[in-house]
């Protein structure tokens, strides 16, 4: 057994089933060791950020890592963003990063770079593996770090994945989080007594169904709003399930949905900031003659949390309510981002996953489809656009008798559309709506807020996507998926109809 | 006139012409920028790793520094892999990447990541910018520390490319290098009349006109031999030029190449090394019992050093071998790696630049193409592959007169496909030339180096590009640069000739 087998054996004790890879020369062991080690399946995507993004959509919809295989530092580089943007997620990911020989390192070697100075920005956990024989104690540590909501790096040099292995370790006990503490839930319980109105503010792991119901016992006990993060990493939500508001995006209607409580919550995320700094406008979204109440942090166990507080506060067991199940109508006539939001609402089946990194496109889409059957909605999480097309991919296989809806923007779409060729190639039950828009739009939208009256035509060329206009029933083709493209709400719904029927990816182009 | 007016009109002062871009909230005022100070001409990219190849390739063959418009750390991660390329080029480009306002960076608002740890190992020189007053020096001090042959990041808050800024910098001096010294150039001349056989082995600077044409000087009075480095920046050859063979890509063909040869001299690189270490195998392609002499480094001014010796050997002022011009026949029959790459030599114009990603597909093409009409030949330096689509991009910019062929491996050509859009939006005259052989066929070159006998499923799925078979031509079609499939060797000559004839992109997808 070489260290490459006993690090996939390893993962393999430990419940890891995936890997998604673009391997190179350095990586040759691990690749051979896919078939001599049964268990973890390997993903081509054809390009890394395919990969990152992929691990992230997993992650979310698993609970649980899977891997990543890179090449060197210019192949984790690749994967950088949606590494940040699962980072912000705190999803579980362990990117295992091949590197030269340990005694090839020192020569400099064209593709050699500082792999540790990459992988910190966007890694809880970074290690660089030292031997052949602690390569299944680096990755049974990398997997418990990464199981707590974190990526965890582990570079591991070509030689000690070919080396003889020190054998296989058994997995690392899983560290359970915490709930707050008593006097947390007492202090907490108080002020929903004294300082009302207030609101439960709410991320991450309260937006699970577990938390969410705790929540809208809270609420109903205690009179609170619920209000979600702008970019939940996944929100469980629809017919059935506690309704929660989604806080705006620009700092100023952000400000403003809060500015209405004495009293914000805090439930398994931070403070909310705004996404950018705006001259004139603060960076907290929370002003000073606001009470903040830490609940839980991201990092505790916050369901068990928002029970205890909802058991303090005397709420009933079943107490809390949900959204009734209602659809918008069959949408008709000319395409509007109302009727696509619409389309999808009305179409989408029980269990969707719904992937939004629609950005200014799918506005509509989520109060559209808050009574639709019972879905999990992902977004992007830290703003590194090109998240929706690979973290679908990552979602299909992850939950493969579910289906998966990406609602995508064209922009963000052309980031790592290569997705499409992984889908294909694995039969994923993938949907993608390209917004076709044909521009930046939320750039245009942003240049005029920085007090440019009308934008020059240097400013209109690095907004606008067209010309040439991207033609994305020949770029789907091109992969492997089949497209069409449609112009109508009437057509945009029959196209969804048929996709949802039939299984494996499709894509539709709507023109908007 | 706020930091980002200065930032520009520094930079135009200093003679910057592009900027390739891929802006966001945080580039706001860089963008508007671009319409108030005219000069610098903004490239979209729709991926920032076609932003860093392109300012790439504009680098190699203008000679002087593009910008990069990057946004925030996600951002430019994803400019990193080919910026290590330009790394290794060393390749003059500044880089230009908006962070959050200096007073919102404590928020850690989602797109907020430490940006300096990103940029170091790719960066010869980074800065963060602390005031709109010290936008213009810092910019001079970027674009002076890029002209010398780095990669220069500087970053940029927000707030501060909207501040008033302190006026406009004029250029820094351009520090010439150093020709080597006398007592270096006497001694390396006395080891070519003693040590031979001696081998000339050269790259960076080195391998320009004016240093080939004193490198042949030098071979004609001393009997000694020239090689270059395996994967050159950009090499001068062609008819009427000096010939020189490139060092073999494996390392046990490099040394093999080298160990006839009692002397190495290095003139504008260092010894070389493998470019990955195998077991059994040394790092170094230099045997302890050569002797290296180190002629002029990469910092030097290696033609004018080479000058210097042959001036020292008393060569004539005209010494020196030039390749003859050949071309091969016109190639009929089936497409094969030799008929690919005789189709090439055959068709290509005076003045071609040859981009050559084509890895294990463009092996024939360098020997092949020695007696064409003189072109410039530029390869993959760092092994971050995707930088064929994007560098051909960036050489048309700079040399709108010349053609541009990017001969290109299908498998790093969907790392960078994004690049045909930038190509068919400014009319850029590149044919790119897919060798479509539907593997990563250097990766079971090297699964079979490592000692695999048979690759297994998984290990074949990591290196197999089909099925789904990737569709070069819709795919181009879909970026708007016009596309053709080939079959044989008769029609990918005449869809060449074809391309040459007319002006702007085109894509021939080849059938291998």
């Amino acid at each position: 057994m070489n260290g490459a087998e006993s690090l996939l054996k390893t993962a393999v004790a430990a419940g890891v089933e995936v890997c998604f890879a673009n391997p190179g020369t350095t990586e040759m062991p691990l690749v051979a060791a896919f078939d001599a080690v049964p268990g973890v399946r390997a993903v081509l995507g054809l390009f890394e950020g395919v990969c990152t993004g992929a691990a992230d959509g997993y992650g979310r919809m698993a609970g649980r890592p899977a891997l990543t295989l890179l090449h060197l530092g210019p192949g984790f580089a690749n994967g950088i963003a949606n590494l940040h943007n699962a980072r912000r997620a705190r999803t579980p990911i362990v990117n295992l990063i091949g590197d030269q020989a340990t005694w090839h390192l020192a020569a400099d070697a064209p593709l050699t770079s500082d792999i540790v100075s990459l992988a910190g920005p966007v890694s809880g956990w970074v290690r660089t593996n030292r031997s052949a024989e602690e390569l299944a104690a680096d990755a049974a540590d990398a997997i418990a770090a990464a199981a707590s909501g974190q990526v965890a790096t582990l570079i591991v040099p070509h030689d000690n994945q070919a080396g003889p292995a020190g054998g296989v370790t058994a997995p690392r006990p899983a560290a359970s989080p915490p709930a707050a503490g008593e006097e947390t839930i007492r202090r907490v319980a108080e002020s929903l007594k004294r300082d009302q109105p207030a609101v439960l503010f709410m991320g991450g792991r309260a937006l699970g169904e577990r938390g969410l119901r705790a929540a809208a016992r809270v609420a109903a006990v205690s009179g609170c709003a619920l209000v979600c993060e702008t970019f939940p990493a996944r929100l469980e939500r629809g017919a059935g399930l506690p309704a929660i508001s989604r806080l705006p995006y620009f700092p100023e209607q952000g400000m403003a949905a809060l500015s209405k409580f004495q009293t914000i919550i805090l439930a398994g995320t931070r403070a909310p900031v705004a996404f950018f700094g705006y001259e004139g406008m603060p960076g907290s979204l929370i002003s000073r003659d606001q009470n903040v109440e830490a609940l839980a942090s991201p990092e505790e166990d916050v369901p068990a949390t928002l029970e205890a507080l909802a058991d303090a506060l005397g709420a009933g067991a079943d107490a809390g309510e949900v959204s009734p199940a209602t659809r918008p109508q069959r949408p008709q006539g000319a395409l509007s981002l109302e009727n696509l939001a619409a389309a999808i609402a009305y179409v989408q089946p029980e269990g969707a996953i719904i992937m939004d990194e629609g950005n200014t496109s799918s506005m509509a889409y989520f109060p559209m489809s808050a009574g639709a059957p019972p879905h999990s909605y992902l977004t992007l999480t830290g703003g590194a656009i090109g998240q929706g097309m690979p973290c679908a991919t990552g979602a299909a296989i992850a939950c493969p008798d579910r289906k998966v809806i990406n609602l995508q923007a064209d922009g963000s779409a052309m980031y790592t559309l290569q997705s499409l060729w992984t889908q294909a190639r694995e039969g994923l039950d993938v949907t993608t709506l390209i917004c076709a828009n044909n521009s930046y739009r939320i750039l245009g939208i942003e240049l005029m807020r920085s007090g440019v009256k009308e934008a020059g035509p240097q400013a209109r060329g690095l907004i606008g996507l067209a010309p040439p206009r991207l033609d994305w029933v020949q770029m789907s083709k091109g992969m492997g998926v089949p497209a069409v493209r449609v112009e109508t709400a009437e057509s945009l719904v029959e196209e969804l109809e048929r996709a949802i029927a039939n299984s494996g990816p499709h894509l539709i182009e709507i023109v908007l």
